[in-house]
């Protein structure tokens, strides 16, 4: 087989060992006469992988015992919902700064359930193309959270500092840059992320949240959508998705033999300096719209000179083995996820491929 | 590999057929360089897939196009509280009918969000040997509707019949039986099941909604809990589960190329004759505590005159391959969960395990 060079924006690329591992297991797992699909949650064989997958990410990460470390289903867009749900009380606020769709999302499900102050919005009709600075967020020390995006996948933004927010819980969505680096867990009360850009395959959110936060959660909504429950139940509440806590076990495991998350970000840094570096190296041609401080590490999105070139680019593209690259529907242009598993030779490729186009163009 | 014979209640064994094409796909999936995993859930090969899926369920049920599929995350449990949250509107009363521990667990959802009733209850000191009758069900015309649990997993009971409840709808959590045999769907508004027992792994729910029923829900609720959100993008409102629901579409098509459902009841019934069979012809040393007309297709649970007789049972099967025997910890005893994909084999060869330990015990 040839593999490609995989830049979706996610569902992404999974480092090739972990999917040969999963290839391995996926009849029988572990000399258990089963697939590990056909493990009881309850059952020892399961228990071992799903509290391996815990203790990885609490080491990788570096977090203490504060924090709970939670496998929920739902993705991302469920935690737009329950985290109003536990935390924004009745005659309260929660801060919410916007950066992009997702975190606008997250916003709108918060509307529904009580009345969220935007503590910042650097969109200009509608586009976004940075994220704000320290001085420009508008904080209430009332509220009961603030909530951000890390990284924006549509817009190419990415926050390079962790804000300071006083007392408030500070909750961060980093759906689509969650272990791009080492980071201090502590600047956070709760972080959460889809599994499938980083960590995992789909079906999955990661939850790390503060203790003492989760206690502050509302007791009179759906039991399902506590935290608490989920906390006490160490996320076997009720049926977990085994396959992908597995998975995601194995993509941390991967990471710990390679270096930990130090050795991520070198190589994440590595990729991004030679993307970035030859769309400046042209920057007349290729028009990176995101101003420089906040460019992402995971998603760079570029403009070619009109849409004509920028739909032969993907084409062609797509035709040498580089797949994923068309912009989000909504925002056009063009858009190389570079996620934790993508490799540098991809990223190399890509370049090469862009100095043919661009002779060519 | 020699494959143990499963009976563990959920997850829980899937078709080897099925497994080996998972093994066949997780590096590359049909020649695109990427596996499954990576695919993106709005690209055409995964939506081929889910598209599949969609369809194999409506052909091999008789689904009309009054009804949605749906395809969710978080398992039936987010289903025991989204049920209320969409249709039990403030001020009006839907009807519960109690067989188990699951029923319990909707109805206490429901208890949070509004003021349900109990139609139905069949229990003594906390334990169910039977399902209602239709004689049984104290039903409101004034219900917004009424939620049944069609098999009981812990208990062993299963419905035999179609309840009879009017014009108001009928919803049925169907986790533990989905499929099992040809049933009419036009009986019930809304039917709903885990995929781990019957179709697929763990991580989704499969919901079957009547169009008419998604119109009546609230508005006001968030947006990601909606039955309308979902049926408005065809389950990619937000990233699915794409394995999981790829499982899903290869069991299905198994299901398919193996005769339908026609053909998968009357293997179901071969292997609870057999089974239902060893234990009335020694029924003063199995014991089964479940009334004859509610037994169960899919749990079998019985007794034995003691309980080192049961752990002793328990352990020797799990040493010659027989696993997942072991009842549930809230009711003890002995528990074979013979779901859609256990074989006749498994069955044939625990029942000749029964007959020797009969002799030694």
């Amino acid at each position: 087989m040839t593999r490609v060079h995989n830049f979706n924006a996610g569902p992404a690329a999974l480092p090739l060992a972990v999917l040969e591992r999963a290839q391995r297991d996926m009849v029988e797992f572990e000399g258990t006469g089963m697939s590990l699909l056909e493990h009881s949650h309850r059952g020892k064989a399961y228990e071992a992988v799903h509290n391996q997958a815990g203790a990885l990410l609490r080491e990788l990460v570096g977090i203490s015992d504060d924090y709970e470390v939670l496998f929920l289903q739902g993705g991302a867009s469920l935690q737009f919902a329950t985290i109003p749900m536990n935390f924004l009380h009745p005659g309260k606020s929660a801060d919410y700064v916007l950066t992009g769709v997702w975190a606008k999302k997250a916003l709108g499900e918060a509307k529904l359930l009580g009345k969220p102050r935007v503590a910042a919005d650097t969109s200009k009709d509608g586009v976004f193309t940075r994220v704000p600075r320290q001085d420009e967020l508008n904080l209430d020390p009332e509220a009961s959270y603030v909530h951000m995006t890390t990284n924006n996948t549509i817009f190419g933004t990415q926050f390079h500092y962790d804000p300071e927010v006083g007392k408030v819980p500070l909750i961060a969505d980093m759906s689509s840059d969650f272990m791009w680096k080492p980071f201090d867990m502590n600047r956070y009360a709760m972080v959460y992320a889809g599994a499938q850009k980083n960590i995992g395959p789909s079906g999955l959110a990661v939850v790390v949240i503060r203790k003492d936060l989760i206690t502050t959660g509302r007791k009179d909504i759906p039991v399902i959508l506590r935290y608490d429950t989920h906390a006490e139940n160490q996320s076997l509440f009720n049926t977990p998705n085994t396959f992908a806590i597995y998975m995601v076990r194995n993509v941390l495991e991967h990471v710990k033999e390679n270096g930990g998350l130090a050795a991520v970000e070198q190589r994440n840094r590595a990729k991004t300096s030679l993307l970035y570096g030859a769309l400046d190296g042209d920057a007349d041609f290729w028009r990176c719209p995101v101003e420089r401080e906040s460019r992402s590490t995971m998603n760079v999105v570029w403009r070619l000179p009109s849409e004509e070139l920028e739909e032969r680019f993907v084409k062609e593209a797509t035709k040498q083995g580089l797949v994923g690259l068309k912009g989000h529907r909504s925002a056009g242009g063009v858009r190389a996820s570079i996620y934790n598993a993508v490799p540098l030779e991809s990223v190399a490729a890509l370049v090469e491929f862009m100095a043919t186009f661009r002779k060519t163009a």
